[in-house]
């Protein structure tokens, strides 16, 4: 049970062990959550990398009312995940489209690797992402800065440190 | 505007272009976000993932209240992320402990990923994920089958197919 436990679970280490080193309130997959926490955030982020950038577009295309889209959308812009700028078509009110600034398109990993989850053990979806270069299918994986690829039980969680391995 | 909209979306093709082909109850990134759709859903997770096992120190170290602990824990558990066992420590009750199963363990891209993100763009935590063997600080990214990195604009998203790039 304790093997089987051990290649499930990372090691922490130095002054995070024992476990009750490490203050829950600093975690960066908490705080991320604050931003992103709900699935309406995601859908819509989803969309954002799909090309959408118009409002209606957005409700639609997520399957949310227009109070949630609105909501949502106003709370990313101000997180800054999203950039609102306004346009206008010849003879209609200024409108605003939302588009993906740099912080924003950098959650893309996490999107896909929902994505694969989702995909391998709930329901197929029947669609896949690939390499446009050479359409080789595409995944989410941990790599450290040497370029190995990494399991989870090959992890360690550190105090950072300026060594030559801090990204 | 739109060479800045280029870089941070991916390329729908084929069947799945124009955008409409593409049906959004179908996408697993919604699917995934059905189990864990919530802040406290990830926060148990990452406990999970750090060898938390046991229901008082899930409870405590999420600082979430035991009625969430005990609805997320039981929700994590129907859903195939985590394998609930009974053990007794002498003269006590029963009680059981939470492990994760080899579906939850296969969400840790994605916990990595909102890591990295939440570290670099909202908090830094002043801790990192490094490999055990190298040292090396471990990050999140996309790699096609071929083996090659590669960046969201560089993404296609198509319908599957069973060629030799599908994995």
């Amino acid at each position: 049970m304790l093997a089987a436990m051990t290649e499930r679970t990372l090691t922490m280490t130095g002054a995070l062990d024992p476990r009750g080193g490490w203050e829950a309130k600093r975690c960066p997959i908490a705080k991320a959550l604050t931003v992103v926490g709900t699935r309406s955030a995601f859908v819509l982020l989803r969309e954002a990398f799909y090309g959408t950038t118009r409002f209606d577009d957005f409700a639609e295309r997520a399957a949310l009312s227009e109070a949630v889209t609105a909501a949502r959308l106003r709370e990313l812009t101000e997180a800054g995940l999203l950039d609102r700028r306004p346009y206008r078509q010849s003879g209609q009110r200024t409108r605003y489209e939302y588009q993906l600034t740099e912080m924003g398109a950098d959650l893309f990993p996490a999107l896909a690797a929902l994505f694969q989850w989702g995909d391998r053990w709930l329901a197929p979806a029947g669609v896949e992402l690939r390499h446009h270069d050479c359409g080789g299918a595409v995944h989410a994986e941990l790599r450290c800065a040497d370029g190995h690829q990494v399991a989870v039980s090959d992890l360690d969680l550190a105090m950072k440190t300026a060594d030559k391995h801090h990204r």
